[in-house]
C-alpha cells in the first residue's frame, strides 16, 4: 500500500494547477474529477510565486480552499513543496539562485528551474517554503504525500556558479580527503593538472581541450549529489513535521543527470513521468514498457506510480503528435500491466497560456462533452476503479539487466574508441525480452543476483573490482551472464583496469580483448555463426579484437583484419556458463544470440503471444493478474494454454483464448494454480 | 510622384560610396552614371566614421564636392543619415552603444551595425548627425530624398543590455498599466513567473527552457517599436529642417524581426532590397515577385522602388553564383511590372576591398568597356528612360493574403504542436496567383477588404477577435475566405481561445478543430477529392482533426486515425462562401484547391499565357501597361486575346500575339478598352 | 646528421611520460626500449606541475632520476621544456594566463594548452622554467635535442583577452607605422570603419556581422608571430644556455593557424606528428604522404623527424580505427622513404588515466609480450637500425605545389563567390604526383624555382605582386606552371588587384576571367575536352568565366550560360608554357590534365609501378635508394627496368623486378648508374 490514503485502489488524476483558472472554474473542475474517477492530484508545484509575493510575506489563503475543495469531492492531493521554480523576485534579490553554465553564462527568469541546486539563497528560502507547507497542510484531509519540487534538474544538466565550484571542492574533499588522493584518482600527472590547493580546483568548465574524465565523472556524481540533497533537505523536514505521510518526487526514467538508483532509497514510492513519442514508427510501447521496467526496478518490493503522461500530444519536442484513439487507455493500462498502482497525468486541465498551452490534458480547450479525449479519460477511470484488485501486487523477474549510472555517465565521456549510447543499447536488449513477454529488472552490477537466473551486462564500461566478482560469482553459482563489448575496462576512478580488457571478467568470460574497432556511421561488418550453414548477420558500430582463452566461438567476424576472430562466445565457469558479444549486430542476429543465452539460462516466456501483444504477470498474496495488451490496429486472438480466470474489464470467465479487439486489453484473474 | 525631383521619370542608380575611392575616380563615376543613365544615387550609408571623426568634429567636405559633382551631372541623391554604422571612436569612448546577445555577450566593432537601438550615447549622437547633415544639405540641387539609416535590424535581431531592458520595462508599462494586467496577459500564473515589480522582468535572455511565449511575443513587438523609434527619432528631425523632401529607408521584404506595415505609415515611399538567390532551381522570379507584391502592398497608392539588388553575383551566401546574361535586366524589368517606379543596386562601383568586395556592382573590377555586366546595366538605363510613360501608375489586386507580422512571430516561437515556417507558408500560396498572372496584395487580417474578391489567410494563428470578425463580415457581405490551418488559435495575448478551435472562426467556416496530427520531416498522408474518381494528393506537415458544423468535405484524409476527415471543405456563410484547408497539399493538390476557390471567388488572371511567361498590369488615368516578361531560355508567342497597343520597349504596335526572346520583355501600352 | 648525439642512424621512440607511472615501472620501461631498438625519447611534454610546484619551487629529483637511468640504457632524450601546459596553481594565481574566445568565454585549466601566447605571467613564467631546465640538462649525457613547448596553437586557434588586444595593437604599428596607412590597407573606407586611434582596435571577437577581412587576415598573421615570438623566446634561452644543441619543435603538418614556414627557419630539424585517420576508404598512405612532402619541404637540405604517430588507434576521433597488422610498420617505414631520419610515437606506454589512454602506445595496457602491437613495435625497431645507411639522404623533387599560408587564411576568410578548402584542393592535386611515383616540393609562390621542371599553383587567391612576378619569370625562362580557378585575385591587404583577375598573372596565362559561378553541393557541370572524341568530365565546386586572350582552349565548358567557355587554357609564354585550370574536375579529368601537363614539362616517375604500390627516391652522395611500399592487401610483382642493387631488408640482390607481399617493403640500395 503506496498510500494509505488510497488504500486498495489504483490511483488516478493530474497534476492541477487551479491558480491558472479563476476561482469559477475550479468547481467545475472538481465536479470533472468526480465525473472521471479522479481519486488523486498534485497540487501546487509551479505554486511557489503564488504562495509568497515577498520574502517576508506569505498567501496561502487560495490553496487552503482548493485544498478544501477537493477534499468535499473525494480527492486527495500529492500536495507540491513548491520549490519547483523560484519566483522572480527571489532571483532579483538573491542573484546567488541563477545557474550558470560552462562558459559562464548566467541563466535568467522568464521560464523554470532557473536556480542554482548550491545556491545558499535558494535552500534557504526553499526550506523556509516547505517547513509552512508542512505546517499549515500535515493534517489536511485531503493530504495523500507529499511531492517534492518536480523533475530535478531536468533543464538543467550542470551549474558552474561560485556556490556549486565551492560545494564541488567540499565534495571532492568528503571524497578524497587528501589532494595527494585526489590527484592519483584524476590521474593529474596527465597533462600537467597536479592539483596543490583545494581551489585550484574548478568544475569541469568550458577549456581548450578534453577535460580530465575522471574531473569530469567526478562533476557528474557531485551535481547528482547535490540535486539529492536538495530532496533530503526538503524531504527531512516533511518527515520531521508529517511524520508518515508518504513523500516522493518524479523521475524521468532513462535521465542521465539523476543516480536514480541512490535516489530511489529515499522516495517512499517510485513516481515517474513518461512521455513517449507517438509518432509512427517510434515503437512508443516498447519505449514505455522499457522506461517501467527501470523505474519498477528501483523499488522492487512495491508499486510505482506513473506520475506525468500526456493524454494526446506534447509540446516540447519538434513535431508533436497526437495518440490515436484508445493509444492513451492503453497505454495506461500498460503501466498497471508492468507494475504501476497510478497512472496521472500532466495536467488536469489544458493551459490556455504559457509555454505548454499545446500540451494535452485530461480537460482539453474545446468542451469536455465535445472532447473524444474526455471521453476516452472517463472510460480509463471506470477501466482503474475495476482494476482495484490488482493494487498491491507485484512483477517478479528472473532476468535482470545490470545498469550502472556511473558507467552511463564514464562510457559517454568524449575521447573513447567510439561513441556508445549506453542507455539505448540496453533498450535495445531489452527489447527481446518486451517482445517475448520475459519479465526483466534493471539492477545495479553489485546488486544481490540470487534470484536470476539470466544476467545481461551492456557495455558495463566502468565496473568496480566488487561488482565484476558479483557478476563472476554469479555465473560460479550457477547463473547464465551475457556480457557485451567494452565492458569492465575501467574502475570506479576511470583508470584502466591494466593486463587485457576486461581484466576482472577475463576469467568468468574465458577470453581477452587486444584492441577495439569501432565502425564510423554507415559501415558495417558481418558476423557469421558456426555451424554448416550458420546465419550471417551485420554488425555495426562497434567490433571487439578477442582472444580466446578457453571460451568457444560461437560466431566469428568477416571482412577484416580480425576476420576469423571471435564475435560471440560461450564459455562455463563454475555451475554457471559466460556468453560475451563483441559487436552490435542486427535487430534478427541479436534475437538469435539472446534467444540461445535465454535457452541456456532456462528463462521461459510469461504466455507465448503473436507478435504485437504483449502479455505481463502481477502477483500478490497467491493472487495472479495476467495483462494482456494487443497494441496492434487489428483484432488478435491469444491463446491461453492451461491458463484461465476471470477478465476483470470484461467481467467474464476466460479459458483456451481471449479475442482482442484492436487496442484492446484483457486483465485475467487467474485461477489459482493456472 | 514619389520623387518631387524626378518628375515623370523612373529611378534608376544604386549606392555610391565614393569614400572608398581617390577623388580621381569621381569623376569618372560621374561620367559613366551619365552614360548608364543613372539618375540617382545613395550617398553617404556608411560614412558616418569619415563624416565625424571626433564627438566635437566633423568633416563635410569630402561630400560637399561629391554632392556637387553629382548636381553638375545631373543625377539626383537620396541622402542618407549616415547612421548606419557608428564608427569605432564611439563604441570604445560610449560603450553603452554596443549590443548585447542573449547570452551576455557583447558584440564588438569591426564589421557594422554593432549598435544598440536602445544606447541613450547612440541616440544622442545619431540625432547630433542627422542634424547636421540636415542643416548642410537640405537645399542641395542634388538632394531628392533622404534615406535614413540603412536595413535595421538586418545583423540585430535582438539586444539584451541594460539599456534596452529597462527600455522594455518601459515599453510593457505604456503597453498593460498594471503589473496585474501584465500578470494575466503573460500568464504568469503558470511556472510560478508572477511579477511583483516592474524590475524583475527581464527581455527573453537565455534561460534553462522555453521562456514564456508572451514575454518572446512582447520583445518581438517591443523591439520592433525600439528601432521604429530610433527612424521616427530622424525623419522628424528630417521633416522638421528640411519639409517636404521625402524620407524613406530600405526595407527587406519578408523580414521578421520590424512590423514593416506599422513602419510603411510613416516612409514617404516605400523601399526595399531584393536579393533572390540565381541558383539552379531556386525559382528567383517568383522569391522576387512575391517580395514586390508584399512590399507594394505596404503603401497601396504609390510606386514603390527597389533601393538595392545585384548586378550579378552577392557575397554573403555559401555559394553565390552570378545572374547568367539578361537575367539582371529581367529581373529590374520585373519590378517595374509589379509596382516599382524605381531600380537601384547595391553598388555602383564594386568595392576593391572590405567584407562587400566580391558582391557585384554596376561598375565592375575589370573596365567597363570589356564587361558584360556594365554592358547590361547601360541598356536597362536606356529601357528605363523609354518606359518613364510607366511612372506613377498602380498595380490593383482583386485577391488578398492575410499576413501579419504578430501572427508570424506568436506562430513560429517554440513549443508548437508543429514547426511552422509562416512567411514561407505564405509565400507557398502566392505562387500559384504569380503564375497564374492574377495580382495579390498582402493586408494586415484587419484591413478593409471591401475592394477584394477573395482572401486568403495562410495560418492566422494569432488572431484578435476584431479581426476574426473583420473576416467573418467579408464573407458576409459576398467574399470568399481561404483559411488554413492552424488559423485563430490564439489571441493578442498569445491566450488559446478555448471552446473549439479556431473560436471566433468556427461560425465562418461552418468546423471546428480538436487537434492536429504534425507530420515529422518525411512523412506524408494522403487526401482524396471528392467524387467517384476524386484525385488523390500528397499531405505533409501538418494535419487537422476537422469536425463538420455545416462545413462540405471537399477533400478527406485517407491512410491514419483520422481516416475520412475532412482536409478541405466549403461553407456558405452569408452571402460568401468560406474555404477552409487544413493541411499542407504537393503543389498540384494546391493548385486545385486555390483554382476551385478562385473560380468560387470568380477571380480572373491579368492573360493566359505560357509556362514562365509573366503577365502584370498597371493602370493610371485611363492608362494601362500590359507587361510579359518571358523567364525562360526559348523564345515564347503570347496570345493577346483582344488586347492590343504599342510595345514601349520595341517601339511597335502589337495585336493578336507578342513573341518574345528568351529573357525578353514586351510593355504594352494598351489602347483604351482592350 | 640533424641529431649530433645519433650519428649515422635513424631516430626510434616516442613520447615517454614517466610521471604518470610509479617508479618501479621505469626500469621496465628502460628494459623494453632496449628490447625494442629505442634510442630517442621525448621526456617532460607535460611535466610543468611536477617540475614546479609553486612559483618559487621546483622539483628535479624526478627527472633526474629519469635522465639518468635512460643514459644507462643508452637511450637519448629530446628533452622538452614542459610549458605546453601550465599548472593548476598559475592561472589561478596568475588570471591573465586563461586565454578567452571570440565571445569573451574564459578557457579554464582541466584539460591542457590553457595558456594566452601574449600573457606576461606565462612568458615569464615559462622564460625561468626554460632557464633551469637548460641550466641543469644541458650537459647530460642523455640529452640529445630539445623539444619545445608542444604542437603550438593546437586547440587554441584564436585569443581575444586583454593582453592579447594590447599585442595585437602593438604588431599593427609595428607593420604600419601609422594608423592612415592601417585605414588604407584594412580599407576602413567600407562600414565606417576609420580608426582615429590605436586603442579603438580589436581583436576580431563577436560582431553583428563579417568583420573587415584585412583585419581578421592580419589577426591570423599576428596570432601566428605571438606563437611564434614564444618559441623563439624559449628557443634564445637554450641557444644562450646549451650551444650546440639541436632545437626543435612539434609541427602539425597541414595545420593553418601557424606559418610553418617561417617557422622553419628557426628549427634546426623539423618534427612533426602525423595522425591520418585509418578508417577504411581514407586513403591514410596517401595523406601521410603529402602531410611528409609539406613538412619535408619546409627544410629541403636535411631530413625531417616524425615527432608523433599512433602505433594503432588514436582516442580523439569520434570513431577510431586501429591499424591493421602491418599498417604501422608500413607507414613508419614509408616516413623514411618521403625523406625521414626518425620515427617516434606518442607515446612510449600508454595511460592508464586522463583524456588519452585509449590513445595506443608502443607499450600497451596488456603485457608487451602478448601483444600483437609490441611485436610490431620490435620489428621495426630492427629495421629503422638495418636502414642506418639511409640516414642524412634527401628526396629531389622536379614539380612544386606553390602553397602559402597567407594565401590559406585569406582564401577561407567567409564572403567570397563560394567555399574554398585550400588545403584540400592542394592536396587533391597531390595525389596525382603521390600515385605515379613524382616526388613534390612544397614551395612559397615568392621562392627560387629554378630546380622546378613544374610549378602547380592551385587556387594563389591571395599573391603579392613580387610573387607573381616570380611565377611569371619562371615560365619565361621555360618553366611549365599550372594556374587554377580564383588566383591572383588579392594583394597582400586582400585588395582586389582592378584590371581584370588574374590581374597580375593574366599575361603569363594570356587570359581574363570575368566571373565566377560556383556550384552549391551536389551541383555540377560538365567539361568536354578538345577534338573529336574529346572526352567528358564532371565538374563542380567552382567553374570561372574566362576571355582568352591568346591561350587556347584545351577544354570547354558544357550546360551552362558559360557553355564554350575554356575550361582548361594552354598558353606559351617565354620560353615556358602556363596551363589555366577554371574548375574543379572529378579525379579522371584531373589526372589527364596533369598528365598532359607533366609530359608538356618533361616530368617522369622515380618508377612506374602498379597500384597500390609507392615508389620513392632518396640519395646522398652519390648513393640512391630506392623505396617501395606495397599498400595493398596482396602481394605484387614490380619491375625495375635497368635499375638494380641489394634489398636492405631482406639483405639480399634484387635486378629485374621485386616481388612485395601485402603491406611490405623493399629498400634497394641502388648500384650506382642504375
Amino acid at each position: 500500500m503506496i498510500l494509505p490514503k488510497l488504500p486498495a485502489s489504483l490511483a488516478y488524476g493530474g497534476d492541477y494547477n487551479p491558480e491558472q483558472w479563476p476561482e469559477s472554474v475550479w468547481r467545475e473542475d472538481a465536479r470533472l474529477m468526480r465525473e472521471a474517477g479522479v481519486n488523486l492530484v498534485s497540487v501546487g508545484i509551479f505554486s511557489w510565486a503564488k504562495l509568497q509575493p515577498a520574502e517576508k510575506r506569505y498567501d496561502f489563503g487560495w490553496l487552503d480552499r482548493v485544498m478544501d475543495l477537493l477534499a468535499d469531492h473525494g480527492v486527495h492531493v500529492c500536495l507540491a513543496t513548491a520549490t519547483a521554480s523560484p519566483p522572480p523576485w527571489m532571483s532579483k534579490k538573491h542573484p546567488d539562485v541563477l545557474p550558470v553554465d560552462a562558459n559562464g553564462v548566467t541563466l535568467y527568469p522568464g521560464s523554470r528551474q532557473h536556480y542554482s541546486p548550491c545556491s545558499p539563497s535558494y535552500r534557504r528560502l526553499a526550506a523556509a517554503l516547505v517547513r509552512r507547507i508542512a505546517l499549515r497542510y500535515r493534517r489536511h484531509p485531503a493530504l495523500a504525500a507529499w511531492h517534492v519540487n518536480n523533475e530535478y534538474a531536468c533543464h538543467l544538466p550542470e551549474c558552474h556558479g561560485e556556490a556549486t565550484t565551492r560545494a564541488f571542492r567540499v565534495w571532492l574533499k568528503r571524497r578524497y580527503r587528501t589532494l595527494e588522493a585526489l590527484n592519483v584518482a584524476w590521474g593529474t600527472a596527465f597533462w600537467s593538472q597536479v592539483y596543490y590547493a583545494w581551489d585550484e580546483i574548478f568544475t569541469p568548465r568550458r577549456a581548450p581541450y578534453h577535460c580530465n574524465p575522471t574531473q569530469q565523472l567526478d562533476y557528474r556524481r557531485f551535481y547528482s549529489d547535490a540535486m539529492f540533497e536538495l530532496y533530503r533537505r526538503e524531504k527531512d523536514i516533511l518527515n520531521e513535521l508529517a511524520p508518515g505521510v508518504p513523500v516522493t518526487t518524479n523521475f524521468m526514467g532513462f535521465f542521465k543527470t539523476l543516480d536514480y538508483r541512490r535516489w530511489a532509497e529515499e522516495v517512499d514510492f517510485v513516481a515517474w513521468d513518461s512521455y513517449p513519442d507517438p509518432l509512427p514508427g517510434l515503437e512508443p510501447e516498447r519505449v514505455g514498457a522499457v522506461g517501467h521496467d527501470l523505474m519498477r526496478s528501483l523499488k522492487k518490493d512495491r508499486p510505482f506510480v506513473l506520475m506525468e503522461q500526456a493524454s494526446s500530444a506534447v509540446n516540447w519536442r519538434a513535431t508533436n503528435g497526437p495518440k490515436a484513439p484508445g493509444r492513451m487507455r492503453l497505454g495506461s493500462l500498460q503501466t498497471v500491466a508492468r507494475g504501476g498502482d497510478g497512472v496521472m497525468f500532466f495536467q488536469w486541465r489544458a493551459s490556455k497560456a504559457g509555454a505548454e498551452k499545446f500540451h494535452s490534458g485530461m480537460v482539453p480547450h474545446v468542451e469536455p462533452a465535445q472532447s473524444r479525449v474526455f471521453a476516452e479519460i472517463k472510460r480509463l477511470g471506470a477501466d482503474l476503479k475495476t482494476l482495484a484488485p490488482v493494487a498491491g501486487s507485484l512483477v517478479h523477474a528472473r532476468v535482470a539487466i545490470a545498469f550502472d549510472w556511473h558507467a552511463w555517465w564514464a562510457v559517454e565521456l568524449e575521447s573513447k574508441p567510439g561513441r556508445i549510447d549506453y542507455s539505448g543499447w540496453a533498450q535495445e536488449l531489452h527489447r527481446f525480452f518486451y517482445t517475448r513477454n520475459i519479465a526483466v529488472d534493471f539492477v545495479a552490477p553489485g546488486a544481490p543476483l540470487d534470484e536470476y537466473a539470466l544476467v545481461v551486462a551492456p557495455a558495463l564500461y566502468l565496473l568496480a573490482k566488487a561488482d565484476a566478482d558479483n557478476l563472476s560469482a554469479f555465473v560460479a553459482k550457477g547463473g547464465t551472464l551475457l556480457a557485451t563489448y567494452f565492458s569492465g575496462i575501467v574502475d570506479e576512478h576511470e583508470h584502466i583496469v591494466l593486463g587485457g580488457y576486461p581484466a576482472w571478467l577475463r576469467a568468468v568470460l574465458g577470453l581477452w580483448v587486444e584492441e577495439w574497432a569501432p565502425c564510423a556511421e554507415g559501415q558495417e561488418n558481418l558476423v557469421r555463426f558456426a555451424g554448416a550453414r550458420g546465419p550471417v548477420f551485420k554488425a555495426s558500430h562497434w567490433c571487439d579484437v578477442v582472444h580466446l582463452e578457453g571460451a568457444k566461438a560461437l560466431a566469428t567476424f568477416a571482412g577484416d583484419y580480425f576476420a576469423g576472430r571471435a564475435a560471440l562466445t560461450e564459455y562455463a565457469h563454475g555451475r554457471g556458463r559466460a556468453f560475451y558479444l563483441g559487436t552490435r549486430l542486427e535487430r534478427a542476429g541479436l534475437d538469435r544470440v539472446i534467444s540461445t543465452v535465454c535457452a541456456s539460462a532456462g528463462v521461459e516466456p510469461v504466455l507465448a503471444t503473436p507478435a504485437g501483444v504483449e502479455a505481463t504477470l502481477r502477483e500478490r498474496d497467491g493472487h495472479a493478474f495476467l495483462f494482456l495488451l494487443n497494441h496492434r490496429d487489428e483484432a488478435v486472438r491469444v491463446k491461453l494454454g492451461h491458463k484461465r480466470g476471470i477478465d476483470l474489464l470484461a467481467r467474464k470467465p476466460v479459458r483456451g483464448a481471449v479475442s482482442l479487439p484492436p487496442r484492446e486489453i484483457a486483465v485475467v484473474a487467474l485461477e489459482p494454480g493456472t
